[in-house]
């Protein structure tokens, strides 16, 4: 991937190693029925959605935005007034992050920036990569939910280059392994060690 | 639902009020995409489901006791063995729970029991229902994880009954959204209040 975005940390030293480890990892996508077939199927996809993320960032914005438990947190802390600055550039690596997830390349580095993802969902590292001002966490029931509306908006943009029904089908359910799998990853920090 | 099983408190008076409201249920829900017409579908799943449940945990069970990391949380906490009296009663307790869930009726007493049901997984009410001597906890990742197993195994029993496969696509995203709601429930007990 050679696009980049402020904050974007992916596979550097600016992020520690994920405290789940990859044998960990392999157990959890066992319980999740994910295989090999999924990592294709999100490969498939990645030429499929590369020149539509732009649209369907709109979806999802347009979603989160006329969602008010959702934009709640990117609200100013006192006037709750959702933060331009903070939406935008979240919105920068969540395009990274959609054509990361399609990569689906599940190693070390992989794994770490989910840990990352889910710091800055906490209070540990919330608002802090954009200099944002905005509430201090965002309340863990939201990020797994977010699989829903996430995958049901995707469906139609995986399904608008040609591709068969079967693979349409094959990819979103794919798309609704990982994402599940990476919310699940997100809420680490949120829970004790020995209890996540 | 005329039916019932050992442990099974739905409704009665042995079990606390939840902390999350009707309100944030609510809340939550929209964030998922979950509306009336999920309910319709649930119910309409309930006619297509209630003879067939015990092929159905047959199904779940033939996972659960094929996946050690999943199995493990019903085996005694010195011998690693599974507890098969542990095995039975939660199982019968899990018909049940197919049968509620596809009755959708979500008012105070399926929130109280969303809330009963985190504690049992949680070190606080685990094994105690049931007498049983196994690990003092299931690990939360593993529970919003079943979601998949769960819901895709679920979907050949809710298409078996001849329902069109408009209306089997219908059932089978209602129970996805629906399952992933409540293992999300699942989890207040492992966060810190503010924080779920």
């Amino acid at each position: 991937m050679e696009k980049t975005a402020a904050g974007y940390t992916y596979g550097t030293s600016q992020i520690a190693t994920s405290p789940f480890s990859l044998e960990n990892l392999k157990l959890l996508q066992q319980s999740m029925l994910f295989n090999d077939d999924d990592i294709k199927y999100l490969q498939m996809s990645y030429d499929i959605l590369k020149d539509q993320t732009n649209a369907i960032l709109d979806v999802w914005y347009g979603f989160v935005g006329s969602t008010p438990q959702l934009v709640y947190f990117f609200g100013n802390k006192s006037t709750g007034e959702p933060e331009g600055d903070y939406l935008a550039k979240v919105r920068a690596r969540f395009e990274l992050w959609i054509l990361q997830t399609a990569e689906a390349n599940y190693n070390q580095d992989w794994l770490n920036y989910q840990y990352e993802i889910g710091l800055r969902h906490y209070t540990i590292k919330k608002n802090k990569t954009d200099n944002a001002t905005a509430v201090p966490i965002v309340n863990y029931r939201y990020i797994p939910a977010l699989t829903i509306p996430v995958t049901a908006t995707l469906k139609p943009f995986l399904a608008s280059k040609g591709a068969n029904v079967d693979d349409v089908e094959k990819m979103y359910n794919a798309w609704l392994k990982t994402v599940l799998l990476q919310t699940i990853l997100w809420g680490q920090p949120y829970m004790k060690e020995g209890e996540f």
